[in-house]
Parts: structure tokens; sequence; C-alpha cells
């Protein structure tokens, strides 16, 4: 049975301070097209949704960070907000910005041949920048849903221009100590073709940007069979893997809990992770966050189980042999360098991570420690009246 | 130039009897989780869906059944609709159930192994039964959201048979001249497993049920590369084809206009069809429909073209030299027979069908007489206020 | 840290008696239409193949039958060849028949237009079926490459047609006491439509067979993001799943060891397997079979790694705490559910299989202790000269 | 019914000096890993394969260059190759290298880890520069076979760098009016990760090179679902679309005849190359070729019907209203602007073509007339003994 023990210093040091940023959103309502459904206690504003990641993070201790999306989590006063994160033990993280809800957005927001919406949605990301200032958040995350329903419907080029303006104008409204971070998506809510529907594409945009420009993988975004782990390498190359939006999927964009649907998968990205050296977020300024859909599961313990499935996965990575896996490989011995790799797999590292878990004061089974504390009764309790937040399509 | 001349006697008379029905929610709004984006003049309730279904009819000849979707086009009286519809040149089609909105369902309808909502779920679908007596209507379609997100969220097993013993039930509700419609779906809203995904599990519940019960084949719900014509052949050996709902996609179920995103696929499908003589729904019972979702477009001419598209994919069907490529097959001519097939699809039968409308009374182009008719600006003004149609996720 | 004291008697006699049957051909060599590699020691005629099947039977003791492949592994005197099997300690297994690399099947075997065509194809099965007498096999197993390139090439119901005809004819031909499996391919080598693609193409002939006639479930054999349990199930509840062949793929019908690519798939389909009581050959009639292709990696050892992997998975799912299972999903639980599944899955099952290992008297270490045996060097200075077996495309 | 009047001088232009180079190895035997079928007359050296090639331009007159495969194609004396093509009516065209069927590349060619093997490699890429020199070609084309079958087989990013490495020698390699061409492939022969899979790896390496190195795409080369011509339209924004390898497919790299699948993918490729004014390769650099495989169907009408369907494709993306559709964009007119661009598509450009050969002095129906032509015959006739042109896997 493995220990803490097994890991070296810099493997227990790298496992002890990694750090996952939540979403806000992940604690509203969350559906499909055809319903949404809810549940008693979810989060009425921003304030009870920090509340509730505060909750991951006080049994977790890895998840001390929080986006916000905008305009989602708008509030009167950031200060307040930030300062009631930080009350809760967590602080403020991305501002992901949202044009895709506004009825101007329908053929495009910063792809938009109408000069007046695409000033519009860049206006709106300019807010976002604003808000960043107040919540002293120094990342932007900028996710589109624009794109084309049907062949003919917009020049493919003409929009992949705009849109290099529109992110150029954008770029030029960050503080210098200020990041820019692009995410693509294979499709939906687009269904003929995406503005930024892959890496190269994302790639692309924001190495004409700056050097303060990079990309964000969400591991559900890719066309079947895709190889993700491999585009982790390749961001990682080109010093522009910004971040990761975490979840899984089974078919398209699921958005269902991070390990759920193919655990082998995130264990092979977060190897590539360690691998590369690139889990130290301070040295890699890789991000690491969840983004997931909570439909059918309680989305704090949904959150907790995500949480700790990235941790698994990591701590799983770090316990590879790396020098007999490198031996493997310069022998060209195929199975050999395999069977290192799914040693490391088939570890069971949850006693290692209760260790930790003791090591820094937590309770060793963060799942059970939450279900157990009432927080669920109490906030069902409580939060009764009012308009629960959701996506708000 | 072809032109109804180049048609047997028989061609023409299919071509010319042809009939596609139409879905009453096509003309309500529609989107994706993200956004749904209204349109002025959209449906209020389901009399006025009717009279834009009417529209559609009236300009192209060829739509003269609208489906109707409970509860969401729930009347009082449906006697009274039912004579709408005739008013304006139509009439009532299938009944569609849906139980899949309604909070109890958040854990399956048919499938849930709750007696009281799996109880609630069939109720739903007697309900949806009486109603076909009211409106006189032969058929019900049932397409379910039931499934799981999580692998050991619930016994995939355990569901089929309640699913089972839920459509017999249904089934022996049905007056001795009512059919039952099952759908399937390869996934949506459901993310691992869906309890009706694939024709395999269609056939098998509807051929444990009795001869009046049949497989929908909704173009979009398979998997990627999924070979529908296939299916279709399966379908019509089994003598379980009972209808198709017609639309297209790039990736997922896009439900985009049909032959938009594979005008080669719509016909390929519907050269089986002409090819195994299963165009006349009177001999072959089957039901050919639309199932679209126009979220971009408008939506009665978004539907004209669609049924524009399911002519034309049937006209080029038509037009197959069926000898020439008979004799190419048996001789092992690859490329020949291929190319007889093409041949015909690479035909433009436009002016064909001009001349068919044309016969028939009819302004030779549907899509611009219909726009220039002025109703889309007269519903545009006069459906001012209330509550627009839509899928009320 | 689990051991057998973990297993309840029933699950360890299971795991205990658990056996995987070998395919000959998985022991020559095999590759892609690009390229195929050889290695040294590589077979060169079937007593070789069954002679290196022999020694993964002997490190892990749970792979005592050995499947020939009709024409590769024909031999004048099949009593001598299935003595020679038991004295190395195993069994001849299925019959697979060969109708794909002769010639005269280039538009098709036992759904060839041309007469004489299909009937030779029959004969070839006529003839397997003589093999099974004198081998004393029980089973045929036929995957047949059946299928067009191009639309139009041939009627894929009048294929279907024939398949049901010959099918019949060589069912016919069978003991009372042989069976007949049939197994299904989404695609390759046809590339337009394939004569047996999908679970239910493969039941629906089957059905009409009789009894004695039942499905093969690749798990390679699928459309992207096909749930592979859920067809699992399926066939069960028919009574129809014959057997498996296993392997895993990343893209298409990869042909890589299985659990190699996607391992938590492997234990849900185990999962279903146990949960629905079909582990035992003896009593469910499915048979486990491993088809894979070592193209790169050494043939023994990389079907010892497969087995194991099988026996990993299968132990793995003897520990779902099937109680707290059903709890939790009659609770909608979904979390709870998910990680009863869970924990089983995340268990380190090697220590308990190599305390079975030990009951059994074999080397805790099948992997490492073959390898340390010397066989691959042995074969490799004895096996000079002669042609190395392979696909022979 | 369109004719040549319907098309603008400057399409009449495009039109009529349109070329498609082929590929030598088209017109040898090719299959899957099951069987390579053969046919009487297939080429059994270099020149009988451009002797075949020269009759599909003899007869489209659209397809005046060949493509070579080293070693394949390996010759004495290219300079008497050379001649021997422009006896024929052709010229030598690019220079494809293959260095994925030594025995040594099992491993990796340009990616190995291995320095010896590395160089052989390279040298191979060298030597096919030499012969550039020898058949005046000016483009050496790479594709790779190179990637892994197990997850921790190699590093993933190590094979980059040597990638990079080793590209750099052969660019540097290149007299100064020769360029690279880098195609990628999503998947196969290498099962878990390929060291070139998507356009964007393509293009960060060669965009590293410099200037004279530019992508090529291959139509199958995709996972599923991909939007080809968006990569059509990123590339050209990056200066950097090479050459296209046209061919179609249904589920994977089928390499079935170009427009054979999708035909309107075809149309929506042509419609961004015209639209983005790429489709004169003197002023766009962009070569067209087809990359196809001739598995049951005759090589040379394979190659002609292809040949064809580029050029219907063509005609049709060149009758597209690019005004109407402009301004129908720009209103935002969804429907409007897909029916401009399917009025073209729908329109039967065959007679248009008819005339275009008739103003060349050629038969307005190659595929027909070469069939009379009697060549097949003849070649079935002369070229008995020898051993038949494949891809000698």
């Amino acid at each position: 049975m493995v220990s803490l023990s097994n890991l070296t210093p810099e493997a227990h040091r790298l496992l002890s301070t990694q750090t996952i940023e939540l979403a806000s959103w992940a604690f509203g309502n969350a559906g499909t097209r055809f319903k949404v459904y809810s549940t008693p206690g979810t989060p009425r504003d921003p304030y009870e949704k920090i509340a509730d990641a505060a909750q991951v993070n006080a049994f977790t201790g890895i998840t001390p960070r929080v986006s916000l999306h905008i305009p989602w989590d708008e509030v009167d006063d950031y200060g307040k907000l930030a300062q009631f994160a930080r009350d809760n033990g967590v602080v403020l993280g991305n501002i992901n910005s949202n044009v895709f809800q506004d009825d101007d957005y329908k053929f495009g927001s910063l792809t938009n041949s109408d000069p007046a919406i695409r000033a519009k949605a860049i206006d709106a990301h300019k807010h976002c920048i604003d808000i960043m200032g107040a919540t002293g958040s120094d990342t932007l995350k900028i996710w589109l849903g624009d794109g084309t329903n049907y062949p003919g419907q917009d020049s493919i080029s003409g929009r992949q221009d705009r849109l290099a303006d529109s992110l150029a104008q954008i770029y030029a409204y960050l503080a210098d100590d200020q990041q820019l971070l692009l995410e693509y998506k294979f499709f939906e809510p687009a269904f003929y073709h995406t503005d930024v529907p892959d890496w190269g594409t994302a790639l692309l945009q924001v190495l004409s940007l700056g050097e303060r420009a990079t990309v964000c993988l969400d591991t559900g975004h890719h066309a079947p069979g895709t190889n993700v782990e491999f585009i982790v390498v390749q961001l990682l190359r080109a010093g522009r893997l910004g971040a990761f939006d975490f979840n899984s999927r089974f078919y398209a964009d699921d958005d269902l809990m991070v390990g759920a649907a193919d655990p082998f998968q995130l264990f092979r990205i977060l190897n590539e992770i360690v691998s590369l050296d690139a889990l130290d977020t301070e040295k890699s300024g890789v991000n690491f966050m969840l983004d997931q859909c909570h439909q059918l599961e309680d989305k704090i313990p949904g959150e907790i189980r995500s949480a700790l499935n990235v941790q698994e996965a990591t701590a799983k990575a770090l316990l590879v042999d790396r020098d007999a896996l490198a031996r493997a490989q310069a022998d060209h011995d195929v199975l050999g360098a395999n069977t290192v790799l799914m040693d490391a797999y088939s570890t069971d590292v949850r006693p290692l991570l209760r260790e930790l878990r003791e090591e820094k004061g937590l309770d060793p089974d963060p799942y059970g420690a939450f279900l157990r504390s009432g927080y669920l009764e109490k906030v069902a309790a409580e939060r009764v009246g009012g308009q629960q937040a959701g996506w708000g399509a």
C-alpha cells in the first residue's frame, strides 16, 4: 500500500501545494435544452455560490479560488464580494465573459459583421477587465459561442479576421499584469462551423496577440477520438497552455464530473503535465480549473468528487517511475514502458491522499465529511424563495 | 434538362402524392442550453402553430398533417383544434408524448424505479391516447429522454425491464386501429447511457409489444459515421419502419434542416425507400415527418425549405435507372453501379418539380412565393404580447 | 489493501475458475495496410502458435483454450493438433472461418450475388464444421468482411437476404451439440456499408437461425462513443450473448491489448457481466476471448498482459458492493451509486490476484516470470527459416 | 440548363486551366490489412504507372502531373522517366518520401530516439531531394506513419523535438527553388498517438522551418465531424496551405474516390478555395492532388471519375453568386445565404463541362470514352507476368 513516503520530497511538495480553481456557475442549476432540474438549496446570488464553493475548499483544501461569470455574477460591489470570498477562505479567480446570451449576439459577438454589435461585445469584455481590477483577478477567460449553423450563412474567413481585430482591442485594454485566456470548442451552440473550434485556431489567435495571451483547454471540447494529452504537450511546447477546464464526457460536451467518463485519460493528461514539469502553476502558468454541469447530482459533493478525482490522478502521475519509463522508452520496450505507466495508474492512491489531508489537518474523507456536516440540509432550509441561479438560457 | 416526362407514370404518381408530416413544435422557439432566440411572430398557442404549418402546406402542397406534442399543445377542446386544422387545409397527425420536462422525471419516466412516477408517466401516455381519440390521430409517438449520466447510477437492465412493462401497459390501452411508434436516440439529454439508444433496442421493444408497434428513425439520432440507410433497410426488412423524423446534423443531434448538412445522405435514404417500394405510405405504413429546430432561421421558410429538400431527394431517387443499376450490380461493376446512382443525384430536379407544382396549381417556387406573401410581416405585427411557444426547458 | 478474504466465497470461486480463450492468430505477425512488422521467434505453423499460447496459460492459469482460424491454421491431422494442444496443457477452442482472403470474395462471400461464389463460401464454413468434428470444438465463429465501398455498388437488402439464406444452410449443417457465433463489425474492410455492422443486425440474423446461434461482441467493432456495456446488457437480456472478442481501441478497430485504451470501459463491461450473473461460462454460455493484433509489442507477453487486464477488471467487478449499489440506485443517489462503483474500480486488486495465483501454485507475477523464463530467447534461436505466420493479406 | 456562358470570363479561365495532380501509386494495387485484391493489367513498374496516369490526362485534360513515391517508384534513370512522362503528355510532380515500410522504422523514422535510424530517415529524404533534382520536381511531400500504439511507449514531447530537428535538416538540404509539404493524419498506422495528427501540429512545424514549408491537407485525415473547409480557410489565412490530397471517406482514412462519400463537402471545400481566390495554383501555390486507393474498382476509370468529381465541384463553386451571397450574409439572412450556396450546388454542371471539353477538343464524356478506348483490355493482355505494383506492406 502506497503512502506519502513513496513520493519524492518534490512530488510531495507538488501534491501538497496543488490547487484547482472552481467555477461559480457550477453551483447553480444546469441542464440540457430539454430540461434544467433544480435542487433545494441552490444558490440565488454570487455570494451564495461563493459560500458553496468555499465548502469545497474547506473540506478538500485544494480549491482556494472561484471563477466568476459576467453578467451571471454581476454585483454592485466587487470589493465586498472579494472580501466575502476571503472571509470564507477563498479568493476570486478568473473573470469569464459571456457574450452568448444577449439577443444581439444571435449571429455572433466578437465576429459579428455588424460593427455596433461587435463593439458591444468588445465593450462587454472591457467591462470584465474593469471588474478584474476591482476583484484583483489577473485573468480574463473568453469562450465564444460564435459560429454558424448552415453552410454559406457567413464568411468563415471574414469572421476570423473580425475575431482577430476584436481580440486585439480587448488585449490592448488589459493592464500589464493581466492576461487573456482563449478557449476553443469543437461545436455547440453552433452546428455548422465554430469560430474557435480547435487548439490550432486558438493558438494562432493568441500568438498574434502577444505574450500574455494563452489557450484554455477544456477537456470536453474535442472531436471524438482526439488525443487530448497530445494537445497538452503541443500547447506546453508552444508556451501557450494557460489553463484547463476539466470535465468529462462520453459523447459531446457532456460536462460531466472530471474523471467520471474516462479516468485513464485524466491520468494521461496529468502524466504529461508532471512529465513536462507543468504542475507547479507558479512556474508553468497553467491554471487547473473545473468546468462542469451538475445536472442530476448535488453540486457541492459533485465538485468535491471532481476535485478529488483530479488529485488522485495527480498523485498517480507523481508516482510514475520516470527513470524506469525513460529506460524502457529508450529501449523501445513497448510493453515495459506501458507497464511502468500502468503500474502507477493501477495504484490505489487514496490511502496516500488520506495521509496528505491529515498532514494538513483536514478530514481524510472530504466527501463523507461534507455530507455529514449538515450543510446541504442547512442551505436547503435557508434558501427558500428567490430565483435560483442557472445558466439563464 | 429533366422534366416530368422523364418519370414513369408510377414515379409521377408517387411524387405527386408524396406527403410529409410537420411538427407543431418546429414553429415555436428552439435553441441550445446556451440560449433560445425568439423571432417576432412566433406562435403563442397550438392554433397559431397550426396556422403556420398550414402555410407550409399551402405553398408546397405536400405537408397536409401536423403532429402535436402533449402537453406543449394541450388545449381544452381537441375537436375544435382538429376543425381549425381542417379549416386551414391540414389535419392533425401523430400525438407525441412528453415525459422529460416534469421534475418527477429527473431520474426516468417509463423506466423509473419509483412505481408512482412510472405510473404517472404511463398515465401521461394514456392521456395522449385519449387525445388521439379526440383528434382522430391514429399514432402515438414516444421519444424518451430516459437514461443516466454516470456509470452505476442505475441498473441498465432493470430499466430495460421496466421500460418493457410500461410500454406494454401503454400498448394495451391503444384502440385496435391505433399504433405506437418508438423512437431511439444515441444520447442527450442522458450522457452515460440512454434507455433506447439504437434501432436494435427500439426494435426488440416493439417486437415484444405486437404488430401495431413500430420504430421511428430520426436521422440525427445516431453515432458518428453510422450508415443510416442501412438501418432503413433493416427496419423495412423487419416490417417495423414506422416513420422518419427528418433533420440533419454535422455533429450530434443538431436538428438542422433536413438535407442541409448532407444532401447526399438524404438521397441515399430516399433511394432505399424507393428501391424497396416504401414511398407510398398507404402501402408501406412509413410516415415521413420533419423534426427540426429552427434556431437562427425563420421557421416557416425553414420548414418549406426542408420539405422541398425531401421532395428533391425523392425526385432524384425516382429518377434512378433501376434496371441499369441492377445490371451493373449483377456484373459487380462497382464504378458502373455507382455511376448510375450518381447520375440521378447529379441531376437538377428543380425544373421537374416546378412542373409538378404547376400541374397542381401551386406556385412553382414555394419558398419565394411564401416570402412574397407578406405572411411573416403580418404575424409579426399581429402576434404581440403573450408567451411565445418553445420547448419549455 | 484488499485480499482474497475480501471476496465472497462465490466471488472467489468465480474468479478462480474464470477462463479466457486465446486466438492462435494473435501469435503470428499482424499490422496495418502500411506495414506488417515481424519479430524473431514468431510461429511458422499452428503447432508453434499453440505452443506459444500454452505459455500464456502456463503462467496465467486462466487461458486454457486456443481458437483456430481456417485456412490459416489448416493442418493435415486435426486429431494430432488437438493432442499436441492437450500435451501442452490447453485444448482447441472455436473454429473461425475465413472467407475474406480469396480473390473470389472480392465482392462478397455469404452475400455474393454469384451463386457459385456463395456456394464456395458456404462450403468453406461446412469445412470448418467438419474440422470442429475432428478437433472437438463446439463453436463455429463467423466474422465476415462482406460489404461495399460505394453507394449503389450492390443491393443492401439483397445481400441481407442472401446472408440469411447462407447462414441457414451453414446452421443446418451443424451437429446438435454445435453452435454458431456471428460477429458484427462497424466498418473495415468495407468502407461504405458492411453487411453485419451492428448488434441489431447480428441479433436479427441469429434469431432467425435458431437457439444455437448467438452473437459475438468484439469490443473494438463499434461506432465512436458507443456504450458497449449497454449492448452487453441487451444481448444478455435476449439470451444471445455468445462470446466476447476482447481488445481495445482509441480510434477504429485498432485491436490493441484489451484494457490498454480504456480500462474503465473494460471494468464497466465486466461489471455488467457480474451483475447479470454471466461470468460463469457454464451457466451463461458466454465465452470470453481475446482478439488482438500485437503489431509492435512481443506477442506472448502482450497476451499475458491482456489476460491479466481482464482478470483485474473481473476482480474489481467482483468487489463491487452490490447491496450498497442497489440501495443507492433505489434512492436515486447519483453520486452515492457512482461512488460505490468507483470504489471498486479504484481498488488495486493486484495483491489479491497474486494471492489467487499462489493458491493455484502459479508464480504471482506471470508477466515477469514469463520474461524471466527464457522462452522468447529460446524460440527466437530455434525458429529460424521458414515462413512466419501472419494474416496473409 | 447552365452553360459556359453562365460563367464569368475569369471563372471560365479558372475552370479551363484547373489542374489536378495524380499519384503514381493510385494505379497499383491497394487494399486493407485483410486483403489486397489485384486486377489484370495493373502496372508493374513506374513506367506503366505513368502510362496509365497519362490516360487519365488524355481523356480529362486536367491531370498533367504525376507524383512519385520513393522507393516505390525508384528507377535507375529519372531523366529517362521524366522524358517518358513528357512523351506521354504529362510531367513528373511531387516526390513523396516513404519512411514507414522499413523494419528499422518500427518505432519511428524522423522521430526515432535512435540516432542511427533517424539519420537513415533523414537521408532517405535527402535522397528524395536528389531525385527532385533529376526529375525537375520542386516539391518534397512528407507523410509520416510515426506514432505510438500505447500510452507511455515513448515521449510525445521528445518525439516532437526530434521531428523538428529532422525536418530542419531536410529543409536545409532543399534548393532555393524547392519546397517542403508536410501532411498530417489523425491516426493509422499508429493507434495511440500520431506525431503529426492535425493541422495545428503540421502548421507549427512548417512555421518553424521557413517560408518554403507548407501543409498538405488530406481530406480523409481528420477526426469524425471535423469541418474540413474551416481548416482550408485557416491554412489559407496563415499562407501555408500547400496542397490537397483529395479522397473521401465514410469512417476513417477510407481513401475512396473524392466526392464519393460526401460530394457536398467537396463542394464546400472548393467554395472556400474559390471565395478566397486560391484556385489558381500559380497565384495561390495550392496544388490539388488525388490520393486514393482503388481497392475494388478499376484504377484508371476510378481516377477519371475522381478528377471529374473535383472538376464538377469546382464548376459549382464558380457558379456561386458571390454578390448575392455577400448581401445575404451582410443581412444575416441565414436561409437566403444558404439558398444562394445551395442553388449552385443543386445545379447540374455536367452540360457546362461537356462544353468545356469540346472547346478543348476532348471527348465530352471522358469516362465513357476511356472505357470505349480498349486501353484496359489492351494492358490486361499485355501486362502478363512480373510483379504488380502495390503498397508493398
